[in-house]
């Protein structure tokens, strides 16, 4: 174990706001992931409406389009066949944001005069980002200045920034500058300088950019995926009084990567003057290219005729529906319940919406890992949603059905003559790792895939889903498990997996990972069991697919077989289960020997070869499959294993701790779960690995939720059986989450003495707590279990 | 086993001439690498003195210096710490083999006119190559036209073209124009379309150019790698009487990347006129850079003064004096027999002679795998040499320890605190793989070179060369054995080193390859009983080497002890050594689904993890292990492997069916043993794997040698001790050939009937057949042996 939960907060312990307190050059690059903003369609980092010009280390302008990806040809030392040809990369667009404020001649800069009162605000619980302040300019003026921003979940096209003005000791001239500034491009290679692909330099090119009346628009097209985008801005200037200013007040400037419009007028000392600027993103992937221009103006019309107030009240009621169910509450540890809020907000503030776009392993956040979407959302943020927010759960595999086709076309690639292998990393659907050892060797990610939507399906009870969709899914994904592997006589004819890469990045390329086996299996059985239910209850269903897929209902068998026979490595002395055949084999590892501030992501120091060849692992690998499917093992076996692998693991991935967390409550540990929790709980708000500047670690955020509800409560559905292990950690007198199931939100409440599970809307709930099975009935029913 | 022996041959049958007898234009690019001339310093394609201006698939003018590289940045999609980041290629050359002829005012070229009685030789014998023809010019003029080229062994710099011309049915001007052509490039991509790095474009740069009197010369320097290299060229012209021709003769036409001599004069019908141009190449790794013009001018005033024909006389003696060793003499298949001198004739041609130059896989007949080192030259081309010409292997082995250095820097970089890692290719020393599964895994170079050295030391007995530089190559290959590996609980405390490649590309990343194993523990072995010689015989240089790599006797202790507990994978069922842990646990490989024009090198086809996942194999692996260390083994185990082994192997790879030919004469399969040794012999005469375009396939051309003397003469030198198992293969009435053996000549004749053992020159000499003990004192003492 590997802990690092004695890190000071960073800022104040509040539990629904974030506060920057001061601003700082030095925290620049960092805060800007803190207060980034996102509806899963658009996204922009916490940068300033000064835009001021911070170098490559101290912070970076972003600003996203979830799904919106530019492509260079990606260069390899040697290519292997089947290595991707094109990248993907998230792109940095245009930023619209930028507004300049002159103050009587003066323009506004935190880098000059004097601030005060200052404070910036993220506002999780309303969903919007505050800056507040009082500056005294180097000539003497006084100014309150107050900024609110926010990206809007009502309308996914939508953000606006809010900024008052009010002089404090004079009264004078006031000048807005409002920018497009659409001379930008991706950092990608500072923030992971082991990647050598593009996009390099400016990406967008037929432009067309203008500024008219009160209006910025631009378009422009991608260089390498030919993608066209958007994007535009209308603006409002209005005092106290109510409106004043006529669209004609504006002035523009136009260049080739730039358009600004000013307006200028007089304010009386303590007199308020507001400019509101309405900003609009879309893309060429939502509609045809001639539309653009036309949905943008209409959109910021739209957003224009709704004002301000009324986008921060639609705001408000989005997110109070979503904490509503999503809550966790804590009582006891208040510096715990911000962290949980934080993620979740993060969490909820990344997931595409649109059954068209996934959800990065970063969000919308920043370049991390070129905006690629992994197993993460799957695996870490799926459960969450799932049991809390099951619409978004289903766009979110709706964008998996959607590339189904590509994922086909990359198995042919891979040699598999029938189903599909989804890519490690992608946007667009297509493999996107060019390093397969890391990348394309993870064929967990089909299972894991399989496995989301497989609890989407136990949670919701959602048979439709599984008809027109999750069918088609599971069996194209089983038929690559059917042919990876085979039934080796020198393994007493079980089915065996070979040259494949398990979550554990540091053991690549192994034969029977633990992880992949179990969770292969599971696919197979699941898969089975959906053609089962399809011959059975929606026949025609069935027959599609039999026709769509070349797919008979033979294949079966050898699933049903292969889940009989699925191989796993087992040590008989330890009487667990190796990571994979060889781990025990390899060279006990020796952490003296690496120098402390080589202690994190070993692949940055050290040769492959050097780190797998060494009998340690990088994160929850095993125990991720024994979490998951804790129903096959018992918790003898379990702890057995826990035991062994928290020995060996170095947690270097923000992946693991709240998995081991969730494990050792599993089994007891529930002080040792507690401190992984912690360790979880804040990563990413006290910046634990010092690189949030590239983005959030969305993984690890959701990891939270189920640290808690999956962990501490002890929530598995299994077998679609919703089951309940409750404890409580020493540490808090209470806690509370909603969870909802099949139709029915049930609240589980859990202190000291007793857990208590209540029923608060919709269907009749059953559950199990122990052996014990309980159903709820009626709305405000409720069971209590003595803990 | 996947034979391919049906091919025609393309030349005439002549045992020791290769005879091209018209020109294609779609032969060209193959006739180049089959026409190409080296001394192991210059190599030089087989391309034509008019220079036609083929395009990339039709030719590839090349003119190399052994060890001359350039450098460019290499791009990756995603590096890996330890990932080498410049590039290393042989770089393609200034051409200064051009010589246009105008006859009468005709330009010379058999791509006009009529050509008659054509004939391409290449004198494999003496060591030269010809062309001869009769020429019609379109307006009737008839020209007798003979051209005669060498690249010198007697003197490293120089080559030499005789060009002579005879008007047949005219008297008039004959016109000379003598070019130097360094517009030139690199064409690498186009022969390995998987490789993505440099160099891209002309290179040499900083150039110094420049025609004086009859003197062309030329200085460039790479962009990259800051080499910089010089190169000329003098001329002569006379006529049959004698000299006739005065520098003052030539005009000069000088550009920025050409230069030009004229000369002209009056020919009457029926007179010969020759000139002679003498090519000078050397560069800044054999002296200051100041020095070079001096040296080139030097170089070819002495070649001048030397003259083409003694020229050609040093050459047929040098030639001689290697045949006399060398050869091996076959009665009833001149067709093999024509194979075996042509395999021979480029092995000598290739190696590097100097100390500071090793012998590429191609050696300098094209750019193939960028003119890299690789462990061919250890593996299959210095057991030749070891028995043959034990200075050139000397040589070679010089190359090795003169790149310690850069060895051990690798060491350091793959995580070895001790000792020395050779890189798998390489020019300058330093690792070159850029894809490190098929690159730096294959750790197995390290015992190679180890074992080319034990055999050296064997052979030769030469105990200054363990003194002074043999002890510490093998201490320091043996260093990274006793680190790379652990003794597993799992595996009964054995030895088990993970993750290696073996030879066997097409099973990377495994764990206890059997090869890497086997030699591993005999490199560590070596290096042991070598420290224990220091310690007896010479313990000054045992002090000397323990203060200079911080050693201490102590080590030996372990290396002792893997030895002893070194891991073998071993399937019980079977009685066989699987390749490795994983081998037998693949997916059963069907050969059926591989279209047929897939079944080459599947890596341009197929996925690496598709290849990985099945059970075959691309190359000897396990058996060339057997073979190397047959005494360990017992003829009935060795059998089982090979049955095993024939079954799974592909052969994709060119050092494959020589050592499956050898282990099956081992075992008393002498007709396989015949077939695989055919396929072996002609195997780039008859271009069967369509690439010889790129250049010669140097491993499989010794591995011919080696199926003779180490398969059907069952030559070993293990334990020091020389062994023959003598057989003779149904087809052939009598072969014969010599070695050296510590200071000892033997000539070895076997017919049907016996094997005759003559002790031609030198010490006395012992060998064993079978259990016989057999001592050969006087010259001309000779022992013989029934068959």
């Amino acid at each position: 174990m590997n802990m690092n939960t004695e890190k000071k907060p960073i800022y104040p312990i509040q539990v629904w706001d974030i506060t920057e307190k001061e601003f700082k050059r030095e925290n620049n690059y960092r805060n800007e992931t803190t207060f980034a903003l996102s509806n899963g369609y658009i996204g922009t980092r916490g940068t300033f409406e000064e835009a001021y010009p911070f170098d490559i280390d101290t912070g970076l302008e972003g600003n996203f389009v979830n799904g919106f990806y530019e492509s260079e040809q990606i260069r390899y030392g040697e290519a292997n066949f089947g290595s991707p040809l094109l990248s993907q990369s998230l792109l940095n667009l245009p930023n619209l944001k930028e507004i300049r404020v002159i103050l009587d001649g003066e323009m506004f800069s935190m880098e000059e005069g004097v601030v005060e009162q200052y404070a910036r605000i993220l506002h999780m619980k309303e969903g919007f980002l505050e800056r507040k302040l009082v500056w005294t300019s180097p000539a003497g003026h006084k100014t309150k200045i107050r900024i609110s921003r926010l990206v809007s979940f009502a309308r996914k096209n939508i953000m606006v920034i809010h900024y008052q003005v009010t002089p404090v000791n004079y009264s004078g001239k006031i000048q807005f500058v409002s920018k497009l500034e659409a001379d930008v491009e991706n950092h990608t290679r500072k923030t992971n300088p082991i990647v050598d692909y593009g996009p390099f330099g400016r990406r967008l090119f037929e432009t067309n950019i203008k500024a008219e009346k009160d209006l910025i628009y631009y378009e422009g097209t991608t260089k390498g995926s030919h993608l066209t985008m958007a994007c535009g801005s209308v603006h409002e200037i209005y005092r106290e009084i109510g409106k004043v200013c006529e669209k004609e007040l504006w002035k523009k400037k136009q260049g080739e990567l730039s358009a600004s419009l000013f307006a200028e007028l007089e304010a009386q000392q303590g007199e308020t003057v507001t400019l509101d600027k309405f900003i609009c993103y879309t893309t060429k992937l939502d509609m045809p290219k001639e539309q653009l221009e036309n949905f943008v103006t209409q959109e910021l019309s739209a957003a224009r005729q709704e004002g301000y107030d009324s986008l921060k009240k639609q705001q408000k009621a989005y997110m109070e529906s979503f904490w509503k169910i999503a809550d966790v509450k804590i009582k006891g540890n208040e510096a715990l319940q911000q962290g949980i809020h934080f993620n979740l907000f993060h969490i909820i503030q990344s997931a595409g919406r649109d059954g068209r776009t996934g959800m990065g392993a970063k969000g919308l956040s920043g370049e991390g890992y070129e905006g690629h979407y992994f197993w993460d959302t799957e695996m870490y943020v799926l459960p969450v949603l799932v049991y809390t927010e099951p619409e978004t759960a289903k766009h979110l595999l709706d964008y998996r059905y959607g590339t189904l086709e590509q994922a086909r076309k990359r198995a042919r690639i891979l040699g598999h003559e029938k189903g599909a292998l989804y890519p490690w990393r992608t946007i667009n659907g297509e493999e996107a790792s060019t390093y397969y050892p890391l990348g394309t060797a993870q064929y967990h990610i089909n299972a894991d895939i399989a496995y989301a939507l497989s609890l989407y399906l136990q949670v919701t009870g959602d048979t439709e889903y599984l008809k027109e969709k999750g069918a088609e899914i599971l069996i194209e994904t089983a038929r690559v498990w059917a042919d990876v592997g085979s039934f080796a006589e020198c393994k007493g004819g079980k089915y065996c997996i070979c040259d494949v890469t398990g979550p554990d990045e540091y053991n690549v390329l192994v034969d029977n990972n633990f992880y992949t086996n179990l969770m292969a299996r599971e696919n197979l059985k699941d898969a089975a069991e959906a053609v089962d239910y399809l011959e059975k209850n929606a026949p025609e269903y069935l027959k599609k697919l039999e026709e769509k897929l070349d797919f008979s209902t033979d294949e079966t068998e050898l699933w049903r077989e292969i889940v009989e026979k699925m191989y796993f490595p087992y040590d008989e002395k330890r009487k667990i289960y190796p990571m994979d055949d060889g781990f025990m084999m390899r060279k006990p590892w020796d952490e003296t020997k690496i120098p402390p501030e080589k202690r994190a992501w070993l692949y940055e120091n050290y040769h492959p070869l050097f780190i797998m060849r060494h009998r340690m692992s990088k994160q929850a690998d095993a125990i991720l499959g024994m979490y998951l499917h804790s129903n096959l093992f018992t918790e003898e076996e379990i702890r057995r294993n826990y035991d062994f692998y928290q020995e060996v693991t170095l947690h270097h991935s923000s992946l693991s701790t709240c998995i081991f967390g969730i494990v050792a409550c599993d089994i007891g540990y529930l002080d040792t779960g507690y401190e992984y929790f912690s360790q979880s709980a804040r990563m990413d708000l006290d910046d634990y690995h010092n690189n949030f500047y590239a983005g959030i670690h969305a993984a690890n955020m959701a990891g939270t939720w189920q640290a808690i509800v999956n962990g501490f409560a002890g929530v598995r559905c299994q077998n679609s059986q919703l089951r309940f292990k409750p404890a409580i950690p020493k540490e808090w007198e209470e806690y509370a989450f909603r969870l909802r199931f099949r139709g029915a939100l049930l609240e589980i409440d859990i202190s000291k003495q007793e857990a208590k599970f209540t029923k608060l809307e919709g269907n009749s709930i059953s559950f199990r707590i122990g052996t014990k099975e309980i159903t709820l009935n009626g709305e405000g029913d409720c069971y209590v279990e003595k803990i």
